[in-house]
């Protein structure tokens, strides 16, 4: 395989599941092949790597590191090789590369230069909590990070909830993980009763994934421990 | 291997691509022990079935269709299998199941009696079209299909594209295939000069899959004709 010249956006592991269990095998002929990545965490990448490929050639590589501690004005000389003609992959630190992450500053620049871009397919907890939740696909909202203080917190979640009744939508946002029950209990106390309240824990682990739905008011009595573990959020109001 | 008792959200192909560009290996074994399907559309599920597993047994399986046509009242039913303890499969037409299409009705009712969920990864247009795009996928919203009429389709554009410039946030859309040439030209004239407009059509294809992202009067100089290929469209206004 002689892969074009593009800049390709590939999705690693959420969890510690078998790679065959959530890439494709085009993404590992594909990851054969590139010498360039763009990635969120070097430690990360390079261990995906590895597990991925067995005895890939890590040494050989090159790698960028494009996270919120890289400096801006860095970020376009990272497509000089594909500049050059050399195919070039972006990896976020879990799931999809552009999605949550840093990684879209160097797409956006790619974009802008007509450089090819090509997305393949992989695991995203967001995507994959909104399937299992069973709320309304056809209209969902996500916000990455909720306010860190609780009163505005709490603020934002009846916000989202006025929101998703009025316009029948699924609201989706996440959490730093040492806080998932705090949010949960939040949440609980937070919305309406009959409001739906999904948390998608562990998505893709064979052992520990679970989502659950329930009504505010069935949190409020519930047992969980989500700490630690990394979780989506979902609300639907009716 | 033998499948334990849960609703397996099964995403299916986008495009012609060879299965194993856009499902992992997992997806093709627990397709192999299902006998039990509910599915958007029955002619494609069943191609697509017999794409995936030459030699399937086709007759020797359950097909309930849900769709628009379906009873709302005889959806339940289609849980009776898994509620005995027999593996079910969800199948949309394209794409992941629960996510702009139907399915989400069967996941919902699933979710109430908590029935294990098993959300597999697949191609999603419209995750794929966010990564690619080069848009903040810290904040993005989803709004299915905009108002056929065009001075309200019009009208939803300059409102989406208000509150994008408001909140950063990326807005993807949906339009009928043939209508697709229609929906950029209007927003090359209703947006903004320098809002970006993406526009990604036939994602997985090898061949045909296109992901472009220009400013709104970018698009107005263009030539091109996306018309009854399966599209994307996102915006994001600065």
């Amino acid at each position: 395989m002689s892969l074009q010249p593009a800049l390709y956006l590939l999705p690693v592991s959420l969890s510690n599941a078998p790679i065959e269990n959530v890439l494709p095998a085009l993404n590992i002929s594909i990851l054969r092949e590139l010498r360039v990545f763009i990635v969120e965490n070097l430690r990360t990448a390079r261990r995906f790597l590895r597990e991925a490929i067995p005895g890939f050639d890590i040494d050989g590589s090159q790698f960028f590191e494009l996270n919120n501690h890289t400096d801006p004005a860095a970020i376009s000389s990272f497509l000089e090789p594909l500049r050059n003609g050399i195919p070039t992959g972006v990896m976020s630190e879990a799931g999809c590369p552009g999605v949550a992450d840093p990684g879209a500053q160097v797409i956006e620049i790619a974009q802008r230069e007509n450089l090819k871009v090509i997305p393949l397919v992989g695991p995203s907890s967001i995507l994959m909590a909104l399937m299992g939740s069973g709320f309304n696909g056809q209209h969902f909202c996500f916000h990455g990070y909720l306010p860190v203080k609780e009163p505005d917190k709490a603020r934002t979640l009846r916000d989202l909830e006025a929101e998703s009744a009025r316009k029948d939508m699924t609201q989706i946002f996440i959490e730093t993980p040492y806080r998932n029950n705090k949010t949960i209990e939040l949440m609980s106390r937070t919305l309406r009763d009959r409001t739906l309240v999904c948390v998608a824990s562990e998505l893709t682990d064979p052992e520990k994934e679970q989502i659950i739905t329930l009504p505010a008011s069935a949190w409020r009595r519930k047992k969980y421990d989500f700490d630690k573990h990394p979780t989506i959020f979902l609300l639907h109001a009716r």
